[in-house]
């Protein structure tokens, strides 16, 4: 850790580094512009933080980040209940909004399955999503998870635990992202797209 | 920007928008982690904010960011107080401590003047280092800003004030860095280095 002139500014970098992705030196770099901007900036800042943490929780029927009980999604009565798309985290609710094609609703995971990062079904929402399709209705469960390890043990433990409940369980095509190109792709994805193929 | 499931996730986004460096993706990504984090984590990161933004503020000799009066360097009687290091920030006197070898002590100018950025030397702290060379006392000014078009600027602009002042002004070395290789090394400074040769 590079030395500071100030003790605060030490652990004000200390935080910044703890977050995903910001090393050492950008964190100093981040403290030092929290010290350059105005006070109202820096106090606006503080409270954006507390504030998140104290009014943004889970909603109580698919788990995403929300400030209502109940989200904007699950509380749209236009939207079809019968179809729950899993994702691992609010991110990916994010990304498929954006489509603007997707009319059911989500349950989010917050996690994968990863036995080596010691995550078990327990520490993800998988009960609640068993409880949500035990109180019946559901029909279809699409699992929109990462094409990783992760993403695909935990798409293959969920299709094993839901399956038997009378609930059809579908997984997000594979196949050539639009605008690649065939000679860059790689050989799973190219097998994927081979197997997977459809009549034109 | 990415639409949110919450508000208060929108606002702490944007403020890590704000901080320079961090795109509208970064910033999303980062708001998402302080969600994940402990909640004693986030309320000690808005906490650090505020401590920092509430204890730190210049020395009042050298304008470097301490929790005191004054610096610890201003205050170290051991550093010899004729000889000023004049740099852009703190972060430079962070570096130059690093080597280890400057026994002076340092101005803190807080920027550079740029006529295109609107910053004239009104807005740095030049007025306190005239009152600092008038007090009496110190026989070298260092101009160790960097070595772009505001850097050189910043130093012609400060030699010019202050040698009718009858103060020796200097400014750092300019030639190859140590480990660099001359067949890559820019024209600009393969020319300092011609000109500024020294004897074997």
């Amino acid at each position: 850790m590079e030395q500071f002139s100030a003790l605060p500014l030490v652990v004000l970098s200390e935080q910044f580094a703890a977050l995903p992705g910001i090393g050492m030196k950008t964190a100093q770099r981040l403290a030092y512009a929290v010290m350059e901007m105005p006070t109202e900036q820096a106090e606006a800042f503080a409270a954006a933080i507390l504030n998140a943490r104290n009014t943004v929780h889970e909603c109580s029927k698919c788990c995403n980040l929300t400030e209502q009980t109940v989200c904007s999604v699950c509380a749209n009565v236009k939207r079809d209940a019968s179809t729950i798309c899993v994702v691992e985290g609010p991110k990916d609710v994010t990304a498929i909004e954006r489509v603007g094609e997707y009319h059911g609703v989500y349950h989010v995971l917050h996690g994968l399955i990863s036995p080596l990062d010691g995550v078990s079904p327990e520490q993800l929402r998988v009960d609640a999503l068993l409880a949500r399709v035990r109180s019946g209705g559901v029909k279809e469960l699409i699992m929109a998870t990462n094409p990783s390890v992760e993403g695909e043990a935990t798409a293959m433990y969920l299709s094993r635990l839901f399956k038997p409940l009378d609930v059809k369980v579908t997984r997000l095509a594979f196949g050539l992202p639009v605008g690649g190109v065939i000679e860059y792709t790689d050989e799973v994805t190219l097998f994927r797209a081979l197997s997977n193929r459809s009549e034109m």
